[in-house]
């Protein structure tokens, strides 16, 4: 065990279990790599049996009762020798924070300069990028050959070799989002043949929410799985608020520039310019985002074809592209600096998220020319960015009936060299507001079997309002099933275990260890308890829904007792006339009586 | 409008809006048949632009402010005259009740005999039966040709011919469950030429629950769009509970008798016969049950196929006919009397819910040996069926992950030749207990979008304990949103009209037509309240998500403004440049500014 310096066993939290001391039937375990410094977390659950089962697990330094966090500090900085160990990267003075990065305006009598120390107390940092401007990114490494402690945390996270890794990498088919100034994170890669991935939006707007809200809604959302977090946010404090997310996320952070861009412009699209954007793309890499959405796939000439749509453009970054494009008559500036825009990007290992700014809002408006004549673009700007060795991923819709589902992951793959697919749902219907993370839920399981490699969550407020804790979690709680439901049609290696351990707990009336394997322990504990809420009735070997008598899965083991497993068929049926002598003579009781 | 005696105005109720008098952007409404007392209810949604929705409306009478309805009285038998005038069905005296239909022992002081009147104080009645025990089935009606006034109901309902509806019934690819002793249904049809519907389950146990609360759930969940709902009461007052269910029911009723035969014999599975069970069908059907879970297909010889199974068998029915077989190393007494069985069910017109005892309980046993074993006995007691002119629909699954769950659909057509298939989700992971309805409802989505007629609803309780009226308000809104996305998906003509309404509101910033065309009003209102509660709000062009700065909707409209709609392509191109100059000169403002 290393790490010894962040281990403070004096200090124990344990956020998962408000009661101190009591057992929880669960424990923050750690598989080690090659070398001291490479652990890789997992969730070990430790059944009633004496088995134990491992699970995947995003949640952090927060879930591990050893580690001191803080959020005012951030957390250790795990990956910061192995960049530096690289040798090709240096630190630099680093653009200076302007007040009008947290939408400050200039006249504003609270504004004023102010530096990166200022708006987030943890450690100084300067910031990092390729020495030279070359290229420091894991699809560089990977296709000189290199396997990469990253790679390497990732293979054992995934349970495949490093190899296989590199190898998805360097062909493009998977991206590892890692910022050489997010050393923070532990590291995740999102491509078709790994384990499907959830990101969860957060992010204050104009209207609501403040700093403190958004870095605990990651944390939240990466308690329950979430892989990667967006930080959306449009209002103030924008550059603050992503400080304080980034250095206390152990998940990959992805941004729209756009936003802020336009923040930076009072709102004016028109008033956009190449340069604004790009300062602003250097601020946030900078800062250590690791994937960026780019809406350079909405060309001027696109505009037009969603003019009858029935709901027009709904991509926020789409819109505000198209109204530029439209206000200049001009070709998309991200469009005409793409390249530019590569060798920034390369310099730091941000990886693209080619944004889908023409997906459809409606069931209408699905598979339209629009949507896929952008995904034509991406599809060219994808080429272009390998180019530069910059990790691409690619957006997708949005709102899709099941039907035209497939026809968006077979296009994408074919038109982008098979780079990752990253899809918001698609929501299989328009007419149920207020649950769209169901709508979208069933889209998401369907177009992630097919081979998408990661899903954007929707939440219940999606439409009507921004999600609070709670939907957050039924967000990533919804998007967590779709993944793993597509993990299993997947055939995905070792998926079934969890299936398969969580029903033989349930075939064997334990449940404790139920609710331990259970995606949601707290919930499904609690939904228990209303209807059962005695001790005794977590070891009874029925349930509420069908009492003693009729329990079926009794009846089953009275079965399995009686004909024994292993043994060939024949040999049980001929048994059988034997056995049912035997049973008879026992009592016939398959049911307890009820009292009465 | 007719049906006067049963429309009072004085006593105007409307469960819908608890604030008499505000105006709620909808009513309940009627499509008249050919005939004054043939009146297919729908919901009216009334939109602020002056158009209207018609909506598919299983609520009953309970939504109709015209109708004065009283629980101790039961809905008004809107099919009697139709059954009356076919003449071909008698009254007669009926099974006297016993004390033990409502699970009272011989022994208990609280026993004593009692008849229908005495345990439901609604009007007094005898039931009803084909004369000489002839078949008074639809599928009987069909096949000489007949067209019913049950059918036209469904006709108007579904917006299909008349002829559509018998021939589909007549080919056994459709049932049309009305049992001549439940007139107060409003005739529904299931079958995949039509929507698909969604059932839900009610039922109390020995462990908990009462008479009333299971009344309330059946009309609360008939609020929410449940087509039929099953009592799957196994307590005491199993009866009672069921007299008042039906009589208040506007939805068909299931049952699986088999539970009911079981408390009988004291929950003792070898002490179960034919007689019991027999009579038990006898008692129901004379109640007005609408159809029955049969478990048929568990024959001897399928049991030791469970026994190496992960959950072995998970269906009650299936367990308790397992148990049986078991216990006296015999055929099944239901398989052996299955002809005998047809004769009764046909003289009341129950249809046949063929149940699949074997279905799979965790992904592991998903498309075994046992579970198809089973179905293709289900084909042949399917053909049997039809010969005694009994209608018929087949049970499925379970638990089946995503990459199986189509064959499933498909060898159940191939087997029991298009009989429609009712499946349970099914659920496409075990690991997220808790949240069952969304791990079935992404199966129930696809199965249903490739031909399953009805989707049994799974609540957020599943596996953990009894739903309680929220949870049928969760699983009946999943399962609309699963069965509606499989009518877009199957193409079903005018399902996607509401999908585009409702998108149309939502794009030109309509919200209370949001509201009112959502699945669920009350909820999509708390939503779009919690985070912007003001009532301009509610006409903002904007909301709480993107803020007045950044709303892609808002940009949208500027766009089509700027390029009109119905153009052809090129002219708009063409007129690009000089719009963008048009643009420019009006301020170049897209976004409202925002307020410092």
């Amino acid at each position: 065990m290393t790490n010894k310096d962040v281990r403070t066993p004096a200090s124990v939290q344990d956020e998962q279990s408000p009661e101190a001391g009591k057992s929880i039937g669960w424990h923050k375990a750690y598989v080690e790599g090659t070398r001291p410094d490479l652990r890789v977390p997992v969730r070990q659950v430790h059944l009633t049996n004496g088995e134990s089962v491992t699970l995947y697990d995003t949640s952090g330094a927060y879930t591990d009762p050893l580690v001191d966090t803080d959020v005012r500090r951030g957390l250790p900085p795990l990956r910061e020798n192995w960049i530096i160990a690289r040798g090709d990267t240096e630190e630099y003075a680093g653009r200076p924070v302007r007040p009008e990065d947290d939408g400050i305006k200039h006249t504003s009598p609270r504004g004023g300069l102010r530096n990166l120390d200022a708006v987030f107390p943890g450690r100084p940092r300067q910031p990092r990028r390729g020495r030279g401007g070359q290229a420091v990114t894991q699809l560089a490494y990977a296709r000189r050959g290199e396997i990469t402690p990253e790679m390497e945390f990732v293979a054992l996270r995934e349970n495949v070799s490093p190899e296989v890794v590199r190898e998805e990498i360097a062909a493009g088919r998977a991206v590892l989002p890692a910022n050489v100034n997010h050393p923070e994170i532990e590291p995740m890669i999102i491509g078709k043949r790994f384990l499907v991935k959830v990101n969860a939006n957060i992010g204050n707007s104009a209207v609501t929410s403040s700093i403190e809200e958004e870095v605990e809604k990651m944390t939240w959302a990466t308690r329950w799985g979430a892989d990667t977090v967006m930080d959306l946010s449009t209002g103030r404090n924008i550059h603050t608020t992503r400080e304080w997310v980034l250095r206390n996320s152990p998940v990959p952070i992805g941004t729209v520039p756009l936003y802020q861009a336009l923040e930076k412009v009072d709102g004016r699209a028109e008033e956009l310019t190449w340069e604004v954007y790009k300062d602003t793309v250097i601020e946030q890499a900078e800062q250590g985002v690791d994937y960026m959405t780019v809406h350079a796939g909405v060309r001027l000439a696109y505009v037009p074809l969603t003019a009858n749509r029935k709901t027009g453009i709904v991509s926020r970054g789409g819109s505000i592209m198209a109204a530029w494009c439209l206000a200049h008559h001009k070709e998309s500036f991200l469009y005409e600096n793409f390249e530019e825009l590569c060798e920034i990007l390369a310099a730091y290992d941000v990886t693209y998220s080619l944004g889908d700014g023409l997906r459809p809002g409606s069931i209408a408006d699905a598979n339209d020319e629009a949507q896929f004549a952008e995904l034509r673009t991406l599809g060219e700007l994808n080429t272009i960015a390998k180019r530069f060795h910059v990790q691409t991923m690619i957006e997708g819709p949005g709102h899709v009936p099941m039907h035209k589902i497939k026809e968006n992951i077979d296009l994408q793959q074919e038109i982008c060299d098979e780079a990752p697919f990253y899809t918001l749902g698609p929501l299989t219907t328009d007419v149920a507001p207020a649950y769209d993370h169901i709508t979208s839920g069933i889209g998401a399981a369907m177009i992630a079997w097919w081979g998408t490699a990661m899903l954007c969550y929707v939440t219940p407020k999606e439409h009507l309002g921004l999600p609070n804790r709670d939907d957050v979690k039924t967000g990533v709680i919804t998007y967590k099933i779709a993944a793993h439901a597509a993990d299993l049609a997947k055939g995905h290696p070792g998926a079934q275990e969890w299936d398969d351990a969580l029903s033989d707990a349930r075939f064997e009336f334990r449940w404790e260890d139920q609710f331990n394997l259970a995606l949601d322990p707290d919930t499904a504990r609690e939904f228990h308890d209303e209807t059962l809420p005695a001790e005794p009735a977590k070891t009874a070997h029925f349930c509420s829904m069908c009492g003693p008598k009729f329990c079926s899965m009794k009846i089953s083991q009275d079965i399995r007792r009686e004909h024994g497993t292993g043994r060939a068929e024949t040999d049980i049926e001929e048994g059988m006339a034997q056995k049912s002598k035997e049973f008879a003579a026992a009592g016939n009781r398959v049911y307890l009586p009820i009292a009465e």
